[in-house]
């Protein structure tokens, strides 16, 4: 059987789990400002698309099984599945021939890493909830669930990241060693070859998990960071303040803090991609038919962002990793030297805010005929 | 829908987490040794009662959907859920026509209350396990999983930990008040009875539940600490242990370290049933037939235990109950003094020690006509 087998699974970077100040459920309000955004396309879809008696599903029966993928833990997970299913009831009342109540139960399983922090998930589940809940714990780049089992997938903010940095850029002797930068600049092309075809792998492998998990018809939501087609990823804003957080570990390497190679041998596991490359991989997959994908326009866009707030954004989503790499006791300075950098660096940034883009795509399980 | 909702439920206490030297994972091993004793017995429940096609299931089709109520943080639920795995391919192995691999998928719902140390249970989970995973937080006096979804339920020492504490015996005005004790022990008429209707209660909601959840066909295996007909509970080794274990609570309140009122309001969430009620219980219930109830030999019975054994057995088990009555700085000097309590009273327990029984119930679900 298909099952994740957490020994061949790299590393992976759990978001700063329970609920304090430097907490991702802390701290992500934007993600959230994502997720509100796409509320009204995400009824739409369930409206539009989503057929429940192609699904063997009804008013009267069966089980409706919800998957988010990369969910953290919480409490954005809880009001995106909220939403699922109180769209997925909206519909079962239009539905409805008599005033009935639904019999249809649900089920939502709760997905993420085996390391990230299911305790505080569970301890904060919604207490009016309608719905079973469960936690599934391993990469989405493998199987998480039995065959055909799931009737809508959502997944936001974490198909960004990849299972695992490519080799080649941190080997000083390959064509495409990334030296003292820890993204995918795209200045050595090797560095963005490279990372271009994890990201390939890694969503050829995603959907091809999903292709068994979800029944045909169902439906995936897909939200993602993407580059618009056409521009740099450093020419981005995110590709900016990369950049500055990168010369922020330069520079405490050059204090003597931490040491070079360290510095060389960071990079971070992130590629955005553009939507032609989203539509071509998905397409090549063949089992999922492209229902809609759009950028998405939501207020956290346009707020104007001090340096503490990109901060406080960051870290919970990259402490892990900096922890991980170069030890726990730098991890206060080199975000304290981030916000200040930041700050010198504002106004370059802020010209830029709406370059990267929040990208909503809506897939549907091919009904297939083999 | 009847998903259970925290804010209604009682308090629950946890195993000691985690894998440190105090934890439930390091210190189970008497109830593993129960589940070893098991493993045979839920072979032969799998191999005669267990009809796949009934339920839908067969060598090349569906999955197969196992829950672990009250599992903890592992790791002895690990091997009841490999054994049960293992039993259902063995069977399937002997029902395939031809060679083909099995195409049954197995979905693994590991399940305790919302406080339980999962994250703990999913990074120890085993590499090579051939299933997929999942966490359910929520008392099983409620609902937990969806309609007709489970086709094998096991249970292991956690049904005799009730909902909560019978109310009145905490009433200094009650005919029921417990006073000075810690647990059921029948001296006083009123406490027995307050105890086993609260077992009842519970027992009649546990299997409620369970009626919903487990489809037509299905097994549930309980494995439960019971007294043996005719003998009351204090008469026995658990029961004097407990009695040990009060009187230790006393001396504290009698040097002054914790509070006389402390001590009076008390009282364990255990009750030890006989199998002759249990089986009144279910039989009450109407939609489960039992298929076998009998008393577990296990080497571990006749093992002789240290006093620093039954300690260690106990401590993880107690722990947090002990901490959130009577507060953490006390803990150390409550268990250290029952070790030197337990040595001193070593033969009456060990006269004993066959006293308690470990019962193991199978029951399958009617295929109901209504
Ligand atoms: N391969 C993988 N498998 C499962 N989860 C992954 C993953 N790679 C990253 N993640 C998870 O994706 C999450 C990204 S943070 C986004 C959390 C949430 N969806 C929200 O929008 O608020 C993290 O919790 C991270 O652990
Ligand atoms: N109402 C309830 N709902 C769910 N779990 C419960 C419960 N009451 C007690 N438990 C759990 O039952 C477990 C008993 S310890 C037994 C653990 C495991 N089955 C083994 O045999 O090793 C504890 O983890 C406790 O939290």
């Amino acid at each position: 059987m298909g099952c994740a087998n957490k020994d061949n699974l790299p590393k992976s970077y759990p978001m700063v789990g329970g609920d304090g100040t430097q907490s991702y459920a802390q701290n992500s309000s934007y993600q959230k400002g994502v997720m509100d955004a796409a509320k009204e396309l995400i009824h739409e879809a369930i409206t539009n698309k989503l057929e429940l008696n192609i699904m063997g599903l009804s008013h009267t029966t069966g089980t409706f099984h919800v998957a988010d993928l990369g969910c953290s833990s919480g409490p954005n997970t809880f009001s995106a599945m909220q939403n699922i299913i109180e769209a997925v009831e909206l519909k079962l009342i239009q539905l409805a021939e008599h005033q009935d109540p639904s019999a249809l139960e649900f089920q939502v399983f709760f997905s993420d890493q085996y390391d990230n922090d299911f305790n505080t998930l569970f301890k904060t589940l919604p207490h009016s909830r309608r719905y079973f809940a469960a936690g599934v714990p391993g990469s989405f780049y493998g199987r998480l669930f039995p065959k055909s089992c799931l009737h809508f997938v959502h997944s936001c903010y974490a198909l960004h990241w990849l299972s695992k940095v490519p080799e080649e850029i941190v080997d000083r002797n390959s064509p495409s060693w990334n030296s003292d930068s820890i993204h995918c600049t795209g200045s050595v092309k090797g560095v963005a070859e490279a990372y271009s075809a994890r990201f390939r792998n890694d969503v050829e492998a995603f959907l091809n998990a999903r292709t068994q998990e979800v029944v045909p018809g169902g439906l995936i939501v897909i939200l993602i960071l993407a580059v618009p087609d056409g521009i740099p990823f450093p020419k981005t804003a995110a590709g900016v303040l990369y950049d500055v957080f990168g010369s922020c570990l330069i520079d405490m390497a050059k204090m003597g803090l931490i040491s070079e190679e360290k510095v060389y041998s960071f990079n971070l596991p992130i590629y955005h991609a553009t939507p032609k490359e989203l539509e071509t991989l998905i397409q090549r997959n063949k089992y999922f038919s492209i229902e809609r994908m759009e950028e998405l326009n939501h207020p956290m866009r346009n707020t104007p962002f001090t340096a503490e707030d990109y901060t406080s954004n960051l870290r919970p989503v990259f402490e892990e990793i900096i922890k991980d790499h170069f030890g726990n006791e730098y991890v206060n300075q080199i975000f304290h030297n981030y916000t200040i950098k930041i700050a010198e660096n504002l106004s370059i940034i802020e010209e830029k805010t709406n370059d990267i883009i929040d990208l909503f795509i809506l897939l549907k399980r091919i009904i297939s005929t083999d």
